[in-house]
């Protein structure tokens, strides 16, 4: 990084550009490799004697890729009315015919990656649909968002694209996977059309009131519940945006915000996260005074586009189950490498032997009596043992009325021993965790930071 | 207790009605006492030389009176006109002439208590009014009660006010005092009026659905918000059951279904509570794992009325100012003899270094800025102890600011010796915390028996 490259904004673009900008080389050298993909594919087709085209499509055929990025996606399309099952058969035969060294890969329908001339190809089978409603799958809308971008970006703006990119990408929101939920690189580049460059993006979005809506074609037809809606130019229906968080739509907001009024190109390329050791995580334990209960299971073997939504509604799940069960959780977070971990941390973690329970009010008169007599014949308090205590029932100043019983689990731990199979899990997490899972707590939790070094780091150091 | 006194409805109202019917002689008694004080306090306002007539009022002029009770209501009035100086002075003359040991006390103006042949007698003075809607005080509206009562009452009916007096006393329930907050005796006049004898009542309340709204004299002029509604049919704006509190209507609910189900004579006379001590007390809390937080001081002194409403306001300040700090609060109850105390019951206690601080929506542009700057520049993590840890900024799921800072308070002692005069107090009981109070805590809580014994032991027996 240059001395002058937090000097002012345009110092700081200056200084990024000559690390996003691909090189004449790198262009003609991708240019090449994708024009020879193009020409096997089409071979290929011929061999086979099937009525298709090929395209290239994505950011490096639009020429709005970052420096470095290695990836070329090469489309076959087919006319809409061939059979789904016979798109997929020609489309892996072709794919294997132009990359012998690849394998075949799933989506909504199978596909083919491999290598080639050390780039990443993705050959994927479409159908030639006529515009991007009639589409049969997502990936048939592919083609028209290029071809939108290709008609009305010019050379400048593709500059702009490649900051806004690498911008989204060193505030950690650039990505459209269902673990980022944040811009993909078709809606970086539709708000930078919009918005006429990188530094008028920035200044938009500081400013947006969301709900956002944007609609560049002018032919939106749906409602949208989203914090950023931006209609697919190709598609009335569509929000570009649906996958965007309202915290990622946020976190643009404030780093558009801070980077217009103090330029940095740490903004743009953030120094790497160093990972916390056990020592380090524990003494954050100590200042901050709470509980860690940690969930450690097997990690799914499926991609993660299944596996972060699955990760997220189990943390949501356990997080709620917790709550419910009167325990108190400041935080929470979920990680994968070879494991997983539903990571809780507690403002309270350990509760009373008794807990209120609720009954209907009084003049209820068939269930109040039912709630009534069930209780009444308890033994009181704590002659006979907690384990059999109730309390009441008594009524409450509403009218209702209350017992106070046995609580089923008194700690967060014995919850997650216990109980989190009541919780809503995703599936494949619920199937790892029936293999079996360990309970994690406070010391033991700490341990952690060998596998998940760097998400602790990023959890007790957390960031906008 | 006769041991038919369990067997069936009739026989459980006729071994009550042993206890409650005034006998001949004591009803000859207290006649020949009444009479003999008006007749005193005629003689004291012909010396006076002033316009006044003498009544007899309340429960023992109505007949409704239960066996033992020895209240004597002995009312003047005065011309509506006579100004309230000369109204107060004549009528402390007059109830000093004829109550000579007795002493002054204050309502809404003073009057003179005193005894006469063993009777509790009030001799109060009020005005003369054209009817109950021109009052001039509250107690101008007695004699409009005693009038209506003895109207409508005929001397069947005042075994059935008997019998629902001694049932209400029985469950806790009987009095419009402030602190009780339960049903005056005129109020239980004009229910078993209402209903036509005690079962009526009682099956009539078993069945009620909140508000229930009764207008004896279908004249009802204001609405009321209050869970009972019975217009007053001397003062069509007047709810005679307003200081009813909601939880006494369920009681009596609750207590009449029960009777009815199973009648017997304990509802009526219950036996008395056994006082805890120490060690049951601290045995009730090993067996619940919660904590006690009492705050004990001298008990204001100021009469029940005055007394008991900011009991109550300065438990629920004190309650919800735990609970706004992040503590949870199981039950909370206030008590008065030489001491009182505010008692809380927690299932949390003990919170930790940090608490969650949520800050505005990034969007909301120097609103949100403010927060982002006050705290982005404060070290993070415990590199710098906790005194100045906080974590963050950073932004959640729903696009706020947020940040976890150190908590001011960590215990529910330290908020009780440092934050209570934050919380919502009554007057006097802030004056009397001003002049200092003990934070007991759990063991040393227990303590609390020597003085609290009997309410203990209903706290930890609650009943309907």
């Amino acid at each position: 990084m240059t001395a002058d490259a937090d000097g002012s904004f345009d110092d700081v673009i200056a200084a990024v550009r000559e690390r996003v900008d691909p090189s004449a080389t790198e262009r003609a050298s991708l240019g090449e490799a994708a024009l020879q993909l193009i020409e096997d594919a089409q071979d290929a087709i011929d061999d086979l004697d099937v009525d298709a085209d090929v395209i290239q499509v994505g950011s490096t055929a639009r020429g709005t890729w970052t420096a470095g990025d290695r990836d070329i996606d090469i489309f076959v399309r087919f006319p809409p009315d061939l059979p789904r099952g016979e798109l997929e058969r020609y489309g892996l035969q072709i794919g294997n015919a132009v990359l012998p060294n690849g394998h075949e890969e799933y989506a909504e329908h199978p596909y083919v990656k491999g290598e080639f001339e050390g780039y990443d190809v993705d050959l994927v089978p479409c159908y030639r649909v006529p515009s991007a409603s009639d589409i049969q799958s997502s990936v048939d809308r592919t083609p028209f968002h290029t071809e939108y971008v290709e008609r009305h970006l010019d050379g400048d703006l593709a500059v702009d694209v490649r900051l806004m990119k690498q911008f989204l990408k060193g505030i950690g929101a650039y990505g459209s996977d269902l673990r980022t939920k944040g811009f993909s690189g078709y809606l970086t580049e539709l708000l930078v059309l919009e918005y006429g460059g990188f530094r008028e993006t920035l200044e938009s979005a500081r400013d947006w009131q969301p709900p956002v809506e944007l609609d560049p074609a002018g032919h939106g037809t749906t409602e949208h519940d989203d914090p950023l809606v931006v209609v697919d130019p190709t598609d009335p229906d569509r929000n570009v945006a649906a996958v965007v968080s309202h915290r990622n739509v946020a976190r643009l907001q404030h780093h558009a915000r801070e980077f217009l009024a103090d330029p940095t190109i740490t903004r743009f390329f953030p120094e790497p996260t160093a990972p916390l050791d056990v020592d380090a995580v524990r003494d954050h334990l100590d200042a901050r005074g709470t509980t860690i209960l940690a969930v450690v299971f097997d990690a799914p073997a499926v991609v993660e586009d299944q596996l972060y939504p699955q990760l997220y509604r189990s943390r949501d799940g356990l997080v709620r189950g917790l709550e419910d069960a009167g325990f108190d959780v400041l935080r929470a977070a979920t990680w994968a490498e070879d494991r997983a971990v539903l990571f809780v941390e507690l403002a309270v973690a350990d509760l009373p032997a008794i807990e209120r329970h609720g009954g209907p009010p009084v003049h209820v008169d068939d269930h109040a009596r039912g709630f009534y007599e069930k209780y009444a014949g308890t033994v009181e308090g704590p002659s006979n043992g907690v384990a059999d205590a109730v309390y009441g029932p008594f009524i409450d100043d509403e009218g209702r009325y209350v017992v106070e019983r046995e609580r089923d689990v008194r700690t967060a731990a014995g919850f997650a021993r216990e109980r989190i199979f009541d919780v809503a899990l995703g599936a494949h997490v619920e199937s790892a965790l029936e293999a079996g899972y360990d309970v994690l707590v406070d010391d033991d939790a700490a341990e952690l930071a060998g596998e998940f070094g760097i998400q602790l780091a990023a959890y007790f150091s957390p960031t906008p």
